[in-house]
């Protein structure tokens, strides 16, 4: 008898059909005595017509009313998904977020969860229903219907399972689990029985995109095992959690991903005196400018002059020429230039912090297939190389081979 | 300073364009320390819409998911107007039935206010803001959403405004106001300035179709004056509140109405014995059949066989006929006569009860129109006679004439 929460997304609840086939698929494999609850998104492109709704009374933004207009989203999308339950015979309960006790901060279009109140989701489940939860929403302290912005129903889900102390939370989608790498990119990918959350983190941060970090992170906080597996298929998935079951790690790295919104930005022949990294980096911080990669080099022939290089996404790119234009008429450097022509490589494995051989082997392989590295980075857990971006699907598929030869 | 409560419908607030010119109108009509809440209901066809969802998942009903599913619709539709008024310039706030404090009995589908919580509106209104409510739903105090079934905006903002004291509740409609007939019959018909709860009831169960009883009856516990007007002009409507405000008034009669939706079964022959009357009547009551003009008589001939004739509406009578024939089996009565061929006319005014001419001078209304009457009946408020189907717009318009001479 195990208590698990199933999280299924837009696309799988779109048509009415589809909403039936979801309520098909848990019933079939529930067993008599498991304790069900199903997280869901707004139908297929509601979000999407809501706000076209929004758009078409005001071109300004309210936080507060587009919470409580997106809501009705995930309100249609459950009451139809526990009418099917019922239609197919099996006692079921829609509940919204305030119903479920999901409460929030005050930060509408992006609210943050800050509790879940169980006793009533708890309280059907026990009395044999089905409870189905709206995804992506909840209630602040006073009252004010909120929306929980990117990665919202996955969100929802972790939580309400971390909440429910349920056994494990499963998120359907449209892969059947985390690969090593791209199976579009390389089709010897292999899919991991189990990954932990730091590794999925930091997967996700270097460009794969299957699980949004937010709900992992989640997820770590609370040892809630999150079971990611395919809408389609009733095949297991990859396990993410907290240390492998397993004794024997069958692979030392978990993954290979590649990102190619990446530019490379040079400042050069920069002064090297206290605070100007400082002032660069935090005008690009104010400016919301994530940067990545960073590396300061001091020249051999001239010691008081440094040269910065940075990765930042290929979307603001204009914005950071703008500001650092600006900065160069106070601090006057040597140069500045920007190249969007590279990409991102990056190994990633808990394993490789007992395995002192990995970055000599990720090196290696990208040297074997005549493969130049323009910057090098290194978290505890993960490697990452930026390369020229017509070499991505060389390099990936020669690291992967490096780690995960074929059989 | 006035509090006032406004209901817009669904065809006010059917598409964004309409959405605006409802926000523009209140704020015109809005004195700078007037507090305003509006109530409203889903816009256009979204009711029609969400229910064809459901059927697509399901052709059973449920309750309690069908509320959950339908209350989106005024989700929608208030912070879509909460929006408007903020893009004019003005804050405004839209809230949920469970968020403006309206709680409701467990009956889904057709729930009943038990009771109105107006803090959180009254906090907003006092705060300068608008505050927008979702008509037409409620929770229950296990905090089930609930709606309210039909008249159930008009019931929201009636329940609302009582719940607030507010000096009186609007309800915008399209016509500008009750009038003394029906202005497609009667082209003299005359717009009155203020009718009585108990006139206005009548005159509802009587043909009139304009306002839902259940709001009336609402205002009329509550005390709570209901100002119906139009959505197109801003002439003032009609007021329906307790007492006439004018010492003086203008007509004794308020409305002539008629129904042409009725048909007259005489059950012939029926042995007058305790307990006919009952066994008949509680049949067709027991089929949810309203029997209306109930007439019995006995005949001079024979005491111990009467006739009965009453009218029930058209849609019934196919189930009535049924019923009938079945009891004829048991009592065996002399015959049974279904005319559908048949209207009925009615006045209706409180005044009627210290002038003993009313009667008299419907009748003789009727007669000056060479019109028969086929049955007649009466309350304290209304005189109602049952005519030939065909005469109804000579008969409407005689009586019309009568007590509301033209000028």
């Amino acid at each position: 008898m195990a208590l698990i929460v199933k999280k299924f997304g837009g696309s799988s609840v779109a048509t009415p059909e589809k909403i039936m086939a979801v309520a098909k698929r848990v019933l079939q494999e529930k067993h008599p005595e498991d304790r069900i609850v199903v997280v869901v998104s707004a139908m297929g492109d509601t979000t999407d017509d809501l706000i076209s709704l929004a758009e078409a009374v005001t071109d300004k933004t309210y936080g507060r009313e587009m919470d409580m207009l997106l809501a009705t989203g995930e309100q249609i999308s459950i009451s139809l998904l526990a009418m099917a339950f019922a239609k197919l015979g099996h006692e079921a309960v829609s509940m919204t977020g305030f119903q479920a006790g999901i409460t929030t901060n005050e930060v509408f279009n992006k609210a943050k969860i800050t509790g879940i109140a169980p006793e009533k989701v708890l309280a059907e489940l026990n009395a044999g229903k089905i409870v189905v939860v709206a995804g992506f929403q909840g209630i602040t302290k006073a009252g004010d219907i909120t929306t929980l912005g990117r990665g919202g129903s996955d969100t929802t889900a972790v939580a309400v399972a971390a909440g429910l102390k349920a056994d494990h939370c499963e998120i359907y989608t449209d892969v059947d689990g985390i690969y090593s790498s791209d199976p579009r990119v390389v089709s010897d990918a292999r899919r991991m029985k189990e990954i932990t959350y730091n590794e999925m983190l930091e997967l996700a941060r270097l460009g794969a995109g299957v699980m949004h970090p937010r709900s992992v992170e989640l997820g770590k906080h609370y040892g809630m095992p999150i079971h990611v597996r395919s809408t389609f298929t009733h095949e297991q998935g990859t396990f993410i959690r907290e240390e492998y079951t397993m004794e024997e790690k069958e692979f030392v790295i978990r993954g290979v991903t590649h990102d190619t919104n990446v530019a490379k930005i040079a400042v050069l022949g920069v002064p090297n005196r206290p605070g100007i990294a400082y002032k660069i980096f935090s005008a690009l911080a104010k400016a919301n400018i994530d940067v990545d990669m960073i590396v300061q080099s001091i020249r051999v022939a001239d010691k008081d002059i440094i040269d910065m290089v940075f990765t930042i996404a290929q979307g603001d790119v204009a914005r950071a020429r703008s500001i650092l234009e600006k900065i160069n008429q106070e601090i006057s450097f040597g140069g500045l230039t920007i190249d969007e022509n590279v990409a991102k490589v990056s190994v990633v494995g808990a394993g490789m912090l007992g395995n002192p051989g990995i970055a000599a082997a990720t090196f290696g392989a990208l040297a074997d297939a005549s493969i130049n590295i323009e910057v090098i980075s290194t978290s505890e857990i993960s490697i990452s190389c930026l390369i020229e971006a017509g070499k991505v699907k060389q390099a990936v598929n020669s690291i992967h081979n490096r780690f995960f030869p074929a059989n």
